[in-house]
């Protein structure tokens, strides 16, 4: 990935886009590297894609809103596509239903490789031509290098999925290694009240829901140094947590009956009444140290009402990010692919390991306005009925995260790489 | 409901409240007066209940929280009543499952009659005596008839959801009569930005979920003087607003297309195209003038969006309450048991005619601190994934109703009597 | 019902039918005299029907194939009755969906006893006058009347389907009694080999199903001299029949699993171990004596299994009743509301008590033809994934049940009065 | 498939049964030669399987039944494909759930080979060995053939039903060829009343659920010459056919609303108003000589009593292939993948081309017994709720079929290759 020598020493916007985005692309390709064909097309769930689906998907991103929209002439790799791979842009048209995109045993890998390396060197060729010297064009490319790495992650969370219902366990990666140490002591970090600036504020990229940036008003809260581990979570499951309905919401006992939940997904106890864990590395014992991994909103809230605390806002968080030092955490270039213990004591992993769910219902900011055209489909048509989470995890690219970043998911989802950490009104 | 002669002119607290208590029982009754005893026993859907159940539920409630825990000796007046009528509160035990409500035909609605009166005698007793002069006795009882005038407005949204089963288009009563005249325009009525208090201020009754109060910054913004009205929704539907999928939230095009939403609930279209709609007084013509009522969050959202607007968030209308002048709307105690149009210009019906869709999700005030014990389930364990309303409806009692008030309701729900206005950020 | 003193003693055809019609309403009215409105309004499910659509849907049967198709001028009840209390005849239009019959409390129990008496009227008034003295009047009153009869049996499981459900486990009447005495030895009855005539004659009433008489061929075979107890079925329960998948069909083995079936419907282990059985007079101890009843046939069969013989097809059990002395059993005029043990050794019960599972599939005789119009939809349209119960139960009228009768539930109905009794291949 | 010429003039049966085994193993790889390893393992719904487990499943079965058993000190492949590849025998132990075999990527198809060819030797040695010169041996290996021969059909089946959710429309083979020429008039073919033998009588393979060989009567009928086509099937769609509650069963009535049907499965109707099918050679114009295929019972049902006929009962069926001459119609061995039309006049097709539904319910003949132990679960606990079909299909290996066999489906079941004839009653 490295710069061959022969480079100039100084790069066009247009080129270093065309560097990062193979970058990416490869990336994504070595993310997949140690799976089969019949790994990549598998479809465990509907909220989960197959990993050839997500492989096709961001490609059909570039060639739809970029190569389609600013290259004439351009002819698409196949009609057929369009429907096939577009997620839910209603803006372009017709989708293939989501649930059966397991079913696609066609188009191949290979042809879905086929189509990648086509879409790569038209867009290389666009953004080495005139027509891709184009603030519009810049401004999409960025988008879909982000939306690509986004897919990254979501390809790892639905494989883990997929491999978890298999009762043969499939390791994808033998480099999990477990911890040892203990977590630091956890320690409570105190904000003053007051007027904050929260949202992006327009330097580099952004998503459209990371804005405006916009003022609220905080009472005083804290905010816990560190995740909540794995450790603390047992405690919670040994003093009835998952038994006691006083300690749910009232949906979150439901999801709780409903789903027969007594661990965080992917745990199991084994005879010997220990906790192991399905990782992407295989089947080992719960580390305590590490944070709690694959909690559902729900889960989060009715710990954190064990422990006579709450979740933080979003604004909270972020301002915390806003307001002082924090050890980061660990990040999709570890290839660690499990959450790891905080390393040392103090503010520390605001950033990787696990998102972090808040109390925020992910809504819009006031005077958002999502992107026009159907790209604005991206992110607004979803601001309703989730939660925010924040942060990124182990396996979110390092340069894709921030502090205004706003993850979403239902408040029932366990399998996204999600954590919490505990916060107090002071 | 008038005090007797002999009352002498200064009563007690206890005394208040038990002349209170027995005037918002005699309301309830009057509000089922004009029903059979199978009317009272059907349920139309899990989410409503069956009159008689309302009937029982709210005597239950001062039974068991009040009776049961502050009069000694006291008798339950049925054993199986404590599960039968016992609606979510897992503090107090089993219940009976929610779907199956309107299988009960035992007890008749006689016998619950019955159980009324004894409870009725009961608590008079107790108000009456030395035990009853108690401040925790007061606030459970100032409580417990908030709840049965919450509960009266619940038995007119199920007994109108019933009724609309029935193709033979019961009338509840025939009072309700339409109006004639025009809306009147609607303005924008703009507040500047800054920091608010927003909440209850601890005179008087109120809710656990109406405080803390607290501080928020409101970015500037717009509020319409009055709620949007059956024309202007109509020309949503002749927009297209039903069939564009742009206009949508995507949780709300998914309900659009599994509801084979056309309309608000209860509206039909006639073979001569007029729509006509199904009130508590039967089917009539859509006036107009009329705010729009039996609208999902996600339809209002929709003809926000598509209107170039807003949904307010409860901190706007909260303020928008607190600071100016404003014509409340029509209430329970007017039996018109349906919207009435805006009667003048200016800032309108805030409070009345249809309750509000904000765009703030049901959340917990910062340092909320549900009620102790099993009476703490009432509100907080609703806390995820609902959107607030504000302002009471035609079927809500007056003195119920206030500007900190918070109801919500999922977003796909059309039962209530919903309406919006919109909002804009300045 | 006892003809008065001074009717003449010869009487036509139209005034004999006259004289049963009534003889039959009065019946059902006083199946269901011990019930409020409320209990008559009540669906405890989709395939079960409130008792008020019951009396409805009887009345609509008469007032639609005979009053409005053989009397000139006849004016409806009420036009929106065709909808309401069609059940299922495609040939007269429209129907009221069957899962919300439990919503109409409007008619009102009043007005369907209302519409009861002009049905009646009406119809005494056409067999009364030249036009009804018209065979195929005389057919369809005939065939009314049957369906009036089985509409006593389907009232009767309805409503203990729906009082089971009630946490009250009210009591329809006191009337019925264990008995005390044990079950007379089970005895197998052996049958020859050869062609018998199965199916209705045509001398008196049959259903269109009965027919056409025809021929089969019957291997040697032995039939169990009367119904499994309950005693019997205890065994194998106690044996782990609901535990051992051997035993079932495999769609049985699903049905046991998702029920979370252990007993005969209706039974409970109460807390000592012993088995009660609610009842139609309330809860009780289980009677070891007493036919087996509410099985579903996959019980029936696995059970059969179990015991190393099989159900009897259809052609069996018409042979056995055609082939030899019988006692018969208990039927509805003897109000016991139960099934009742044999009461002396020998064949027994064939007729009565319970209804028997048969090993036949329902499916038509060679070469049968439904009746013509919408009312050939009365039988012929649901032979399909349905067995063969044979023999009328406690709820049978005694006059409405006959050898050739044939009736159908499906493979996993448990509502309806089931038992069986054991065959073998000799 | 033909004897090496150095092969000696005598073999063993131990000898035959090896060869044939190598032969049906070998065909099976054959039909799966076009498929990717994508293709085999993607599963459409829950009723059919991926490719690999049916190659995995039918290697399991006789590593079950006769290596497990039967050679001493064998070694199983993989101790978790005795869950995996399990398809529903209980007595055997758990298994995997039916609905997730598309989720299993891993054991990949090549070690799904593997697994195969190590069965094959072991296999091959058992035979070899005087462990392998036993009846009970002989007779599983002859029961694993059949059943591997089955899966050769099944196969098929389940993968056109996934291509065909495909909107690519991938062509499985392009061998298949329409024809040209109208089919044959159909004819009546009359029979005699009396006394039948129906059943296997014991020469060669035949599965349990074939007999015993018992005596039935039939009354006289007829039997259609050849099977509907679609050209007939087409004049019942224009006639309105599907959309004429009257003609169909009432659940067919409920099958057609609810799956929206217009046509056979597989069927599509173009902008030009002609009907297109989707075939295992890809989509092509219907054919109106060949046999209508992918048809439920109900569709068959419906068709037969539009023109006054009625279905075979598989008594009849079997008789009709007993008395006389009858030209046999399109096995596996044709490749032609596809139903083709009738020949000539005269009696046709009665084994070939496509599956026949018959009138009669799927249950055990007089004293039917299944085969002892766990493999008496492969015909006998699905005897209930199916209908029967006969005859095999384009896709049924011709030595696999005979005139005992039963085949039997679900009434809504249409990804199979059915068809039906029509018969009537004399």
């Amino acid at each position: 990935m490295g710069a061959p020598s022969a480079e100039p020493t100084v790069c066009t916007h247009s080129q270093a886009l065309s560097r990062r985005y193979r970058a990416v692309r490869a990336r994504t390709e070595a993310v997949c590297a140690p799976l089969s064909a019949e790994d990549c097309a598998a479809q465990s769930m509907t909220e989960a894609s197959p990993v050839k689906w997500h492989l096709a998907h961001t490609t059909w991103f570039f060639e739809t809103f970029i190569l389609e929209a600013h290259q004439p002439g351009f002819q698409a790799y196949a009609d057929a596509f369009r429907v096939l791979f577009n997620s839910y842009y209603n803006g372009i048209g017709e989708q293939h239903p989501r649930a059966s995109r397991g079913l696609l045993t066609r188009p191949s890998l290979d042809e879905v490789q086929a189509y990648r390396a086509y879409v790569d060197r038209s867009l290389s060729n666009l953004l080495a031509s005139p027509m891709g010297d184009n603030p519009a064009v810049h401004k999409l490319v960025e988008l879909g290098i982000n939306h690509a790495q986004q897919h990254q992650e979501l390809i790892l969370m639905d494989l883990k999925h997929l491999f978890a219902t298999n009762s043969l366990e499939p390791v994808y990666s033998e480099a999990t290694v477990g911890g040892g140490q203990p977590a630091p002591t956890m320690e409570w970090l105190a904000f003053e009240p007051g007027v904050r600036h929260i949202g992006h504020n327009g330097g580099g990229f952004a998503y459209d829901n990371e804005g405006p940036r916009h003022r609220v008003f905080l009472e005083p809260f804290e905010l816990a140094s560190r995740p909540v581990t794995c450790g603390e979570f047992k405690a919670f499951m040994a003093d009835g947590g998952y038994a006691r309905p006083e300690l749910w919401l009232d949906a979150g006992w439901d999801a709780v009956r409903a789903g027969g939940w007594e661990a965080p997904q992917y745990w199991r106890q084994e005879p010997n009444g220990e906790w192991s864990v399905f990782t992407l590395g295989g089947r080992r014992p719960v580390d305590p140290a590490e944070p709690v991994c694959h909690i559902s909103y729900f889960e989060a809230d009715a710990y954190a009402r064990w422990a006579g605390a709450r979740l933080p806002t979003e604004e909270e968080w972020e301002t915390a990010v806003n307001e002082g030092e924090h050890h980061p955490g660990t990040f999709l270039e570890a290839e660690r692919l499990h959450p790891a213990p905080a390393q040392a004591p103090g503010s520390a992993q605001l950033l990787g390991d696990v998102w972090e769910w808040t109390a925020s219902a992910y809504l819009p900011y006031p005077g958002f306005r999502p992107a026009s055209g159907a790209v604005g489909e991206y992110n607004g048509k979803f601001m309703v009925d989730q939660m925010v989470l924040r942060g990124g995890s182990f396996a979110t690219p390092a340069d894709h995260i921030r502090a205004t970043y706003r993850n979403f998911f239902p408040t029932d989802a366990r399998w996204p790489f999600t954590g919490f950490r505990l916060a107090r009104t002071a």
